[in-house]
């Protein structure tokens, strides 16, 4: 069993841009950050429910495979589950649609409980106040031995690493720098302890991957 | 004739630890920085004046043979040629020891004056007080129609680039997380504009070049 991260860096290290207006709700950036994710044949099937078989069949397909392999169970931050979008409509399931790719049990930390969401695909949020210890033995516990992933975001993935959870953290690094947003390094000295390994794709993103 | 920079990075973009102390005036950082650039054979020979022939010969040493080949002219900070160490001994000709690796013109970027310092192997620093572009025209008049580096350290490395100066940026991303020390890529957005290629060393050095 292994606690998993995957993340989208820039060269400067930006996980999560802030580049966002009332006019452009996604910002340009997070676009750019993510494009060669995007244009995988995985992501294509799996997220955007794309059966034309399309999509880049490389190195960075091969990670975004890896990335739905052996997951047992999903921790998410209130934001990526999509919490502030409604944050007081109980009707509010979510913003990944009525098939969200994780298929089994995701966890999704907030401030505030409230009831399960059941879907028919098999994913299920759960909503928890917890520390990442607490949150991690209840991952346990619905993983059936299988891995659990920490899906994000940035600070939740801070949050974990700096907690000392993690066996391993896979960033995939744009060549772009950013200049804004919100960065995953600052203060990771830890991750000094890991084995690091590196990779450049077809896109020219650069995989690196620390294990231990 | 092309504008150089090449810069050792950590993953978190640190190219200048700070963890220098009195008892440790290197600090642990730097040597973790530097060590693949170190262990190569070229830097042996032309730093270290090691004649046995030993060192890494890989793709690390393909970029530090690059480093020194075509320079007609080097720009670097008064940090860089140790201005520090002594400023106000008139004779302090520098840390770089009797063979300076330069062997041509090198412009100092000071903010006092001083004669130029001349050695055997052709190595000559001159002192300037002046802007990136101003240093830039005089370097083109010493090279000879040869490339310009600009040597370092972090901060006028950050000038060239922010005021556009730069044809080629090369950094070797060493991956470690260093979580202190002085970053290169904050505010410097403006490299979206050139070409990005990346390769992995033996040593998992990370070589990403920027060039337009």
């Amino acid at each position: 069993m292994t606690v998993r991260i995957d993340l989208n860096l820039s060269l400067d290290g930006v996980a999560m841009p802030t580049d966002q207006t009332p006019e452009n709700p996604m910002g340009e950036d997070w676009g750019r950050l993510v494009a060669h994710y995007v244009a995988t044949k995985t992501f294509r099937e799996r997220v955007l429910h794309d059966t034309t078989g399309e999509g880049t069949t490389g190195v960075d397909d091969r990670y975004a495979e890896a990335y739905f392999e052996d997951v047992g169970a999903e921790i998410m931050g209130a934001g990526m589950f999509g919490f502030h979008a409604f944050p007081d409509d109980p009707d509010w399931r979510g913003w990944w649609g009525d098939e969200p790719p994780f298929r089994g049990p995701v966890l999704v930390l907030t401030h505030r409980e409230r009831p399960p969401i059941d879907f028919a695909n098999g994913t299920r949020f759960e909503f928890l106040v917890a520390s990442p210890q607490t949150a991690l033995a209840r991952a346990l516990e619905l993983a059936g031995g299988a891995d659990i992933r920490i899906g994000g975001g940035v600070s939740v993935a801070r949050d974990f690493l700096a907690a000392g959870l993690v066996d391993r953290l896979h960033v995939a690094i744009a060549p772009i720098v950013l200049g804004r947003g919100r960065r995953l390094w600052d203060d990771l000295r830890e991750l000094e302890r890991y084995d690091v390994t590196s990779e450049v794709a077809e896109s020219g993103v650069i995989h690196v991957t620390f294990a231990r």
